[in-house]
């Protein structure tokens, strides 16, 4: 029986892989990928077979881990972060259709909101929604629903993708829909780098975020609730615990 | 400096954790944490004190490791999933305040989301909500409003907390919400016993979903976007790459 790993290799520093994650690229043969997180483990796990597509070459990408794999090679596909959450699990699951052949074992990782979140202090400790402002593959007016509905319900909210040397002004688009919900004052948080060199945290308030030229394509971005508040340097989100 | 480790476990399995908390959980002399979760890893690290409060008890745990770590033990506060996501993180940083000792530092863990997703295919490659139906510190209809929001967003949906000895018909309240804006055929999973003993996944429709008594304080429960479909037994939303 064949396998296919789909590894979510977290921020970036072995540190932060699981113990799965980490066994399962120290066990495979070939090792296939994004270049920018090929080279993120290229000197981790020495000896191994790697290969990589472009960045808008995802399907092949996922399509030559398949063929490998059904050649009998151990093969990893690795995503940076989560192996799911916005990942190559699904468009493998869309590829390899309904045959069963590879067996699929996703290996999760830990995502930007859980990472960003730990780097920033509690944001994400009550209800949230994540959304990515990469129109690539999404339309705009999709994602400027999902930013209006988020911020209607009261959501923390956390933007993947803000800004791209394509996309610069998506983050100050999306800034000034969620202003028309949420008041200026709003504490915001920005990751940048998470477990990386050059790691960086920065605060703003939501009009300063909209008006900051600060924010670039390795930030995650976190809009707080209502209840969010900065406490001992922390962007916090109480969860509602009566007797702190 | 005293520090304070905020120690996302992960679903269960010592292999889910990552490299960075199992060795913060070894290095420390105090591990604090909840019953169930001070279960979990009281194998993993012998010779350690363990200390723990009920379920109702959150501040006075956090209480109780702040206070060992200004006295100088290693303390490490653990938490199921991450740290953050509705973990202990945000209420430590309340209970500490302005006075920034001990140092809090965050280590982030596996989210249910994360996990649960893996285990049931890839349907969060898209943007999503996370929303808890417990009410114990949410006024009900603040989920509500939050529910209707998720789904008129068309974002997938995390629930956490979906049924409990206390509230056994939270999911089908928020089911009958969802099915005033999402159609009945919509594929939904549940992931129970994420990475432990029993360890299970299934699949529904929405309207399916409604009316089951199956789902239990063990599960998250996912609820698909537009496109989310079930491929290769594994339930999936597509992100969108136009050349699969």
């Amino acid at each position: 029986m064949s396998e296919l790993y789909i590894v979510g290799i977290g921020p970036g520093d072995r540190d932060d892989m699981t113990i799965r994650a980490d066994r399962a690229l120290g066990a495979c043969d070939v090792i296939v990928g994004y270049g920018v997180y090929v080279d993120l483990v290229r000197d981790i796990y020495p000896g191994k077979e790697y290969l990589s597509t472009p960045m808008t070459r995802e399907a092949d990408r996922c399509r030559m881990a398949i063929e490998l794999a059904r050649e009998g090679k151990k093969v990893a596909l690795v995503c940076s972060g989560d192996s799911g959450i916005y990942g190559m699990a699904g468009l493998v699951y869309e590829i390899r259709g309904e045959d069963k052949t590879p067996e699929v074992i996703v290996i999760p990782g830990l995502t930007a909101a859980c990472s960003g979140a730990a780097l920033l202090g509690a944001p994400l400790t009550h209800d949230f929604a994540v959304i990515s402002l990469s129109d690539r593959l999404t339309p705009w007016e999709t994602i400027e629903k999902r930013l209006e509905c988020a911020a209607e319900g009261g959501f923390s909210i956390v933007l993947y993708n803000p800004a791209s040397h394509g996309r610069p002004e998506h983050l100050k688009k999306a800034c000034k829909i969620l202003l028309k919900h949420i008041p200026g004052d709003r504490p915001c948080g920005v990751a940048e780098k998470i477990g990386r060199e050059g790691e960086k945290r920065s605060f703003f308030t939501l009009k300063e975020l909209s008006e900051t030229d600060s924010v670039n394509m390795f930030c995650t971005v976190f809009i707080g609730n209502g209840a969010t508040k900065m406490i001992g340097g922390g962007m916090v989100t109480p969860r509602g615990y009566r007797d702190v």
